[in-house]
């Protein structure tokens, strides 16, 4: 009776055929704008799943679809093909939930993409300032300084701020990719922190998209971003309408 | 000096020949719900115990009996042979108690059913409301469309709810054991989630044999339940004799 | 290069040849009862070390002892020979700090003794009650019945108490010792909770030693327990003492 | 596809040949105390680095430095090459993050510099004395009696303090050293232990020089000592500056 599940179980779907395949990851964390970015990205481009990843690193639970179906908590990978350049896009519902299973789980996905011959990353992600923003600027970091520089011409900020890093799969896939040889950028779109930000991840893609000379209709996302602010407003609204009776009493008398 | 007890340990007592068996996983949860249905099903179809499984991801203790004698934290798995279908049968004193346990426990006892001729699954457990209900009704969730359309038939209701999820055992033994080919329904009693409730596990109970085609005297829960509800009635009526002095002047002043 | 040490490596400073060895356990815990009571023990018989067990479930730390040398965080293992049945004795700086630690280090002691020939254990701990008592009980339970109805004999109490359970070494020893064919009795003096009890610790030994029909001085434990509760006294004393000043209009104006 | 990242991974720069090298330990801790003078040590003498420890007890995580790249979170050796005995240095950026994480990393670094031939080890670390000291002197510990002397001819105090011990690193290195036949020395420079403090790493490296008889410039040190000493004079004086308003009457009314 040989164990099964491992740490990680990855069903493949295909083995897809790949040209110097770009990884895209976008998986959820800050404003979860990575997620709504790789989500994004997979359904305007058409991107085909390949793979589904199962890891006892994930919240040990289904999801309930609303036919009600189960559905495994999971990260999947998607492939694109591309005349020049191929891409796979990562995403998932959770990232590992303790630090070493966040450590196993990036170096699992490493081992796939690397042999796909993934020899370049792009992590997205969010940049939490603690403050609303109209116009969220993406922020970047790169693991060289050529690939800052590049980065610089599409308008990417490189912020120098004293003990910052990334925490999670964006930080770690930059690191471990570079210690195989891959070049990476994480590329992080300003946002609040304090709720979801289509607006951050519309702007994360735009910049990908520039960098990696694709077209991506963004309006689905700006409609978002829309509905999001329409929610925000109310609820600014609604805690700023005077509290009357006990409550208030308390904290006077 | 070889180890012994690696991650868990199953101890068989027989190794039943089983027709199609169907598991029926009964553990701790809300409520208790499943853990007083599976007990309860045991008792009154007379199911034989036929592995004990101990577990270092089950909390490092032993109970004590009523006899003084002390008894190991485990699972236990029964088995219930009928005419056309076999039935095996799944609780015990906890579930394992850091996520990865989780994940390994259900994948090992997955093993042993699969390796028994398993392909059906029911998970049985409480459906948390908030609120005390006196006719509770048995929600549900399954690995296929199917199954759900077959389920209906039985009374039992697919909430579609955003962001729901079923955690532990009841989930992971759907999820996993879909990855194996098999397929699996969770049948949860609704339920207050603030005390043990033989009334829900009464509901699941009933739906269950219904769906098994096969009779179970429900007298016992009833009574249970009956005990349960003068405790709660007891506790409620604590709670709302007037307290006297500081303590209300406090929220009054 | 090989992986030293393992999640547990034992240093034997000697191997003995043992008949019938008794396995004896006294680890920290409540009242710190088992470990005060193994220490005296070991000093009134003048048992012999034979092994110290390191394990990565202990601690990241050394003490430092009087003379400024380091020790390592560590259990010990001490022998004593007697005519018809030998002691083996394990006390210790701490227990598996994680579950699966507790686990763990019980198999692996287990594993020792099982090949020194050991069939009886017992396990030394203490009772918590909540309230000081003078003249404390020793409480058991045992690995069965035949078992419980000897100790009964020599004054130990087995309290029916619902829901009842033995957390950590001196539970898990009798439990995995059980299925490994052992017999083993707990032996628990019942004590605060609050302080470190010799007083109970006196207890537990006395019966200990009438059980296994030796002599144990008990005079050390008796000083230390006077001076514990010299100690206790001038604690109740000085939290009676009305205090003056700020802090109590603090609570007033 | 075989798993490249186990807990830990080695990455050589060089593999240096070494007479007699003496393991020098400056890792993150109280104070900060002791990677400031494995820091500082390093730059003086001129030290080179030889190896990257890369593991997944570290956070999950990456720098980002000034200019924009990333760095993986990881621990450095580095060695000095001097007439009769040469020296490895430790410092890096995090301890491990769990008990067991801890173990391991030690172990694996033991590993290391056994190869090389290291006999002898001096970990470095603060000694909190929970308030600010103008003159800290060095307190020590030592894995034998004969250490503890030679070690008092310059100057370390060794305090008796019951149930003191060493966590982290700077403690498991001498004891996991110890079992491996190695000698070691522990250097705790005295501190507040509430910020960073570079004049107790003054104090600890000037000890070590003395000790090991090499020369360190440490004006730097002085330097930082005195910058730090700037902020903390600042952060005194507005903590003294009459509070005015309601934080004041809430404590009077």
């Amino acid at each position: 009776m040989e164990k099964r599940i491992k740490e990680m179980m990855t069903r493949f779907i295909e083995k897809p055929r790949l040209k110097n395949p770009i990884l895209i990851e976008g998986l959820p964390g800050v404003g979860n704008v990575g997620k709504l970015a790789a989500e994004h990205l997979i359904d305007e481009i058409g991107a085909k799943k390949f793979a589904e990843i199962y890891s006892t690193d994930f919240p040990p639970q289904v999801f309930v679809n609303p036919d009600g179906t189960t559905k495994m908590v999971k990260n999947e990978l998607y492939y694109w093909k591309d005349k020049d350049k191929d891409l796979i896009i990562l995403t998932g519902d959770y990232q590992g939930i303790s630090p070493k299973g966040q450590y196993h789980l990036v170096d699992d996905i490493l081992d796939i993409v690397e042999e796909l011959g993934t020899k370049m990353i792009f992590t997205l992600g969010g940049y939490g300032i603690g403050e609303e923003i109209e116009n969220p600027r993406v922020t970047g970091a790169a693991t060289d300084v050529k690939l800052v520089k590049e980065m610089r011409k599409y308008g990417v900020i490189f912020k120098n701020e004293p003990g910052g890093g990334i925490v999670g799969a964006s930080g770690l896939l930059l690191g471990m990719g570079k210690l195989r040889g891959m070049r990476g950028v994480c590329l992080m779109g300003e946002t609040s922190g304090y709720i979801v930000d289509p607006n951050s991840a519309r702007a994360v893609i735009k910049t990908l998209a520039e960098i990696l000379k694709i077209k991506v209709d963004l309006s689905k996302l700006e409609t978002k971003a829309k509905e999001i602010d329409q929610i925000a407003k109310r609820i600014r609204e609604m805690e700023t309408i005077p509290k009357k009776g006990g409550e208030e009493l308390r904290y006077i008398g």
